[in-house]
């Protein structure tokens, strides 16, 4: 079934230990897109300025993404400027310019409007909720969140939260949102706050599941077990920026994919998930997601098996 | 096949947001052994001062822990005060009284020299070596140490690794003593240094294995891929101290407890390594380990692999 992102498209500028890449495209619903785009349909609203060329766009057809909810405005792109140098884990924000996205009202396309599988990637909250409201067939709903909004908009994140079936947020992120240091604790205050399921990224150390009670039909009361998906040991992380939206496209695009939202399904879901992480980071940019082989994931899926299992 | 573990018995005093413990049983060959006795026969070599009573020694012994090799010496025995309050992950040093581990000489009971399976816990790597050489039928070496160790005395060190089968570290460790703050990089590094395996402790993340070219019989020159192993999610850390010791005494426990070490032995033996770091932390001191019941350990086994398997 296909998708539905909304989130950030921009160009990016970033340095690492790796070296260095000029405006290149970038934003969460980029990142997104292209890794959902090997499971599924993926459609996309954003934002983008006169800077967005046609050959940008082309990068985005020939993954085939349906680009018609991308409203061209006059101005500039969102533009974000960060380095790994000093924390190669973690970026330094060197420059933020919002540009066209300062003033952005999401506008749906009429044809996006039967869409059942709706990721909401890192934006305001306001917009997050509106467009949740307008997808009236929207049968999955996932989500994503920053510092930002969970410091300043507290109360506006707490309203999207209640309408998801999964929260996809990282460590940090977790427990600032929940104010509690453990991880097991976080998890039980945030599936109070509403969403169904809750998937924390540990970036090298792969990511953990948690699960409501309400999330898998016939599931009944019954408390689920959490789930641990790996990560690829990498000698070499050339950018990270995109991993975690690369994390949720592979994600969500696999759980799109399948006829029905089993146990079974949302653990493959978050191994692809670590997969298309794993190669968003060996290229700057989106560059390695641009053009990946089929075969070449099926090929790192079985390596992620084989890196954690016993069989 | 009976294994020994050469380190330290020790006294700890302990503050952690769960509480408090005064001078309860500790010490990284105590810990060790306890876990390791579930699996396989235990020796251990070690010295303790007038401090530690015949009920200290019963503890072990109701593990069936042969305590021949544990040197009763005038003074105090080695003493550790530490707390957690500040960081939940990482103990603050309140308090070393080194005591009579300070002029500690390994003596070595004729009854111990057959040992094939010797664990080198984290001692001055100049003991540790002087405990292998005297240990001619040893056949599978492994090891732990510290910052100390690595930062002050390295050439010791280096001395030790080359005849390591095994090194058991944490992350830190690893990436000090390779001088790289990547992890793969970092492994490979420590593998040129000789241990034919490398097994990086994450705490609440797990452990990765990292393995050499000479490890497995028969493997001829194949490269191996790094094995994750998951660690428990839990909402109370009631005392981290010791978690690693545990990891090892399980890991250790298991590998001698199987006719051969294989690939599938191997990543089994990271699993219990998980599973008896994950007993160790839900109380204070040994107190989990003294009382464990085998089926708890395969249950909490079975726990391991739904957190972490596909199917």
């Amino acid at each position: 079934m296909a998708i539905l992102v909304v989130g950030s498209v921009a160009f990016d500028t970033i340095e690492t230990p790796s070296g260095r890449a000029e405006r290149c495209l970038g934003g969460a619903a980029t990142h997104f897109a292209l890794a959902a785009s090997y499971f599924t349909d993926v459609r996309v609203i954003a934002v983008v300025g006169e800077d967005f060329t046609s050959e940008h766009e082309d990068i985005l057809k020939r993954r085939g993404i349906d680009t018609r909810g991308i409203e061209h405005a006059p101005g500039k792109s969102f533009f974000w400027a960060g380095s790994y140098l000093k924390n190669p884990n973690e970026a330094q924000t060197l420059n933020t310019e919002l540009n066209v996205f300062q003033s952005f009202t999401p506008k749906i396309p009429r044809e996006y409007e039967d869409t059942e599988y709706l990721f909401l990637a890192n934006i305001d909250p306001v917009l997050q909720s509106e467009v949740h409201r307008r997808m009236p067939m929207a049968k999955l709903v996932c989500g994503d969140t920053m510092n930002y909004w969970i410091n300043d908009h507290r109360d506006n994140l707490l309203g999207v939260l209640g309408g998801l079936d999964g929260l996809l947020i990282n460590d940090g992120e977790a427990k600032l949102l929940a104010e509690d240091d453990n991880l097991v604790q976080a998890a039980e205050k945030i599936l109070a706050m509403g969403p169904k399921s809750l998937v924390v990224k540990h970036g090298e150390y792969g990511a953990t599941a948690f699960f409501g009670k309400h999330l898998f039909k016939g599931n009944g009361n019954k408390p689920r077990l959490p789930f641990r998906a790996p990560a690829l040991p990498l000698a070499e992380v050339v950018d990270p920026t995109g991993a975690g939206d690369s994390f949720a496209g592979g994600f969500f695009g696999y759980l799109a994919s399948q006829k029905e939202m089993t146990p079974a399904v949302f653990k493959k879901a978050m191994f692809y998930g670590g997969v298309m992480g794993s190669f968003a980071v060996e290229r700057f940019g989106t560059e390695r997601l641009q053009r990946l082989d089929p075969m070449e994931i099926e090929e790192r899926f079985a390596l992620f098996r084989e890196l954690s299992h016993l069989d």
